[in-house]
């Protein structure tokens, strides 16, 4: 592809598309929830193809048209957004800190690929960091209910903050 | 300007920017109306320095903070809007009909510098097309307003369409 072709995507991802990474409860994981990385291109449904032309620029994920007047074209998966982040990077301009953070979360996913609770956690809450970067608002699991999720089933041992209360 | 950077530029404009003409009510123009040519960036007030670097990269129009949590980069009158289509058109991949259209507004606009109001009616209709482009709602003057208001002045002899009617 043509840097000109990916430099104008790295722009079109600033005015309509995200970059997050959110904690989904997942019942059949082994800790109970999962890290999910995407990258989402957002139009109105009228500017559908728009969404297939990037689609086949970038060569991953998917497009759904919400019936709602908007459709996404999304990237799930951490591979495929390191995919993505790995086109557009060099040509990133603003934002530059979603990028560099992105990464770090996905290194670490890649590094830990059985991660342990605490190992988890500190992924968890470089999620909450990312989001934060968003100004993302309608967020409801963050790496503190993680941590109590953990507590809750034995996986951590819970942080007492009242010992010295006690010891008095 | 680094040709990846004006193609950033170029994909941001798609998102968060727009093109368009406005048929602007003037008083002391010799018509009455103006054609206004303007290029916008828009962006939440948090994000002000992006509006800052790119009229850095331009090099022409204003920024505003419209103190409601929003704030604008306007580029306004054809000749900084010309401009900006110069450097920005090579890199311009979707909504590639609106560059042609404005082009073609403005070289009419250059050729007839005292435009008579047919010629002026002309450029109107076209700006009425690019209005239709961008899916604008909120016109409150079109070209038939301009046409209206000409027949009232005199400056064109009304279309008489009742000729027919009259004659039977």
């Amino acid at each position: 592809m043509e840097e000109t072709i990916k430099a104008y995507i790295a722009g079109f991802l600033y005015g309509d598309g995200s970059i997050f990474f959110q904690l989904v409860r997942r019942k059949d994981n082994r800790l109970g929830y999962e890290i999910r990385a995407s990258v989402c291109f957002y139009q109105h449904s009228a500017h559908l193809q728009i969404l297939n032309w990037l689609k086949e620029k970038l060569g991953v994920g998917y497009i759904r048209d919400r019936k709602n007047g908007v459709c996404d074209y999304n990237i799930v998966g951490y591979k495929n957004v390191e995919k993505v982040i790995n086109i557009l990077e060099p040509y990133v301009i603003l934002k530059r800190e979603h990028i560099e953070k992105a990464k770090q979360i996905i290194n670490m996913m890649k590094k830990t690929k059985k991660p342990t609770p605490e190992n988890f956690l500190k992924i968890a809450r470089l999620v909450d960091e990312f989001s934060a970067l968003n100004f993302s608002k309608k967020k409801t699991q963050t790496s503190e209910s993680v941590r109590e999720f953990f507590e809750s089933k034995g996986f951590l041992t819970p942080v007492t903050t009242d010992v010295t209360t006690k010891s008095l």
